[in-house]
């Protein structure tokens, strides 16, 4: 028998399994429509962690251990890092977070102005349902079809665009814990869990299965943003990629700023206990998936 | 028998029929997300012509006479205002062509910010593919699917966004006219193809018939720009509900640009015959459509 891997060796395998398919999926920075598709590149190609694709196809293998399921789903794996992007170029636009870092680089807006920006976010977005909808020979059209009703509902009025809307109405406001939670739940838990779920629905899961990952997406996106307001208040921008602090600067409540750093911590390995338990029924299959919240939590960037 | 309709009034049903079908399927501004969703709504319920979405009905109903058509396409029809009414919002922000006024009222970063606004547009744009994703018992997952995938390419990087990008890069810059061609056939012509296209793909229109309305459609695009091109550089902003004079002002290249107010009304009317001859295979059920033709060259707004 292999050895088994390291959660560090499966995330740096599956990333680049998914750099490979971005690059096969994406237009070709070509033809009249060069500029703009370039500009998505640029946001795209920019070594992010690819943490929502990777969940989507490490849920996929939980639940179901025919090799074919990575291919069955790395056009829904590819379409959640599109939906993310696009998230991230229009966030850090000048109207929003006018943000000049991410991902190590200067952000979109700082290198093809405003308005090429904010069209590469719409062109990412758009692109990732085209994704979605392509003939997949894999898949099911009635799994096709659940997987982007529900990326639409994550990403979309109340999940994570409704999030980010919050997010910017209450800059610089007072409000309780209960609308931190919200904001938190919409604007970045909502696509976290919709790519553990998509991975579950392509996979086949039993419902039981189905409820399980769910129950680990929502806690897992749960650690993921407390540890990013944890990242955003102790860490340095060059560790992180993007301006470390941008919370406090904009007037944001984070879990820190409720709790202190101690309470957070103990908060984030809280939530990814109650990931992990959420895991129980799914059996060994489910290693990789119990080794991904300890990584989320565990993290520097 | 019954008189046989005139187009405006058909086009005054089925634009009530899509006005309460909107109303029906747009989340209700309420709850945590009530700040962005109304934001939508303002944009949304500002009485549009709704000419996309009355095509893809008139369009299915064209090749199919079953009275359930139009209940099956309903979703896809409001998909298709939801996509132009954010581009729209997108289109008219101050990164782009800064305009204050928009289907007769302030636009939507004049009433709510610009961080709202392109909240607002990204909100609606992922709405729009929820909306076609729905189980939806009237129409088989595999026409489903092949709508969205049809919608997404025709509003994504070498469609509509990518005509919108090319459009504010050759903003005051002198280009040929086979560049304007691509400008029109993207950034408005392909959703106005697509609209008639996922009404035959919807309506189970055999190969030929969805050949016949794809040339329609595309004819019918290109009519439908050359006299917006005419109306922005002859009509008042009060009848256009719009800013008149906008293309000059922002040294947007336009066909009376390239051939005078005569040659362009010309070059319209050539192009709605040409939309109509595409229709010659479908007989007579495709009347409407042939007067829809007509209707889109002597509109004025």
């Amino acid at each position: 028998m292999n050895q088994p891997k390291t959660i560090k060796n499966v995330l740096l395998e599956k990333s680049r399994t998914i750099e490979a398919a971005l690059a096969q999926f994406m237009p070709a920075a070509g033809g009249p429509f060069a500029g703009h598709i370039e500009s998505m590149h640029y946001s795209l190609f920019a070594g992010g962690k690819r943490i929502r694709p990777v969940l989507c196809l490490v849920a996929g293998a939980a639940v179901n251990s025919d090799p074919n399921v990575e291919q069955a789903l790395l056009p829904a794996a590819c379409a959640l890092e599109c939906i993310h992007t696009y998230s991230l170029i229009h966030d850090d636009l000048p109207a929003m977070d006018n943000d000049a870092l991410r991902r190590g680089r200067p952000t979109n807006h700082t290198v093809y102005g405003e308005a090429a920006a904010i069209l590469a976010g719409d062109g990412l977005l758009t692109f990732a349902f085209e994704l979605l909808a392509r003939p997949n020979p894999l898949l099911s059209t009635d799994r096709q079809l659940r997987i982007i009703e529900q990326v639409a509902r994550a990403a979309g009025p109340e999940g994570m665009v409704g999030g980010q809307h919050l997010d910017i109405t209450y800059e610089n406001q007072s409000y309780p814990f209960s609308m931190l939670q919200t904001i938190h739940r919409s604007k970045t838990g909502a696509l976290l869990t919709c790519s553990v779920q998509i991975g579950a629905i392509g996979a086949g899961a039993s419902p039981e299965a189905e409820a399980a990952l769910s129950a680990y997406g929502a806690a897992l996106g749960l650690a993921f943003q407390i540890v990013d307001d944890l990242l955003d208040a102790t860490a340095t921008t060059e560790q992180l990629g993007k301006t470390a602090g941008s919370d406090e600067a904009h007037g944001k409540a984070t879990y820190p700023a409720f709790f202190g750093i101690d309470k957070t911590r103990t908060l984030a390995r809280e939530a990814a206990e109650t990931a992990k338990a959420a895991l129980a029924p799914l059996g060994p299959q489910a290693t990789q998936l119990y080794q991904l919240a300890d990584y989320v939590v565990s993290r520097s960037r």
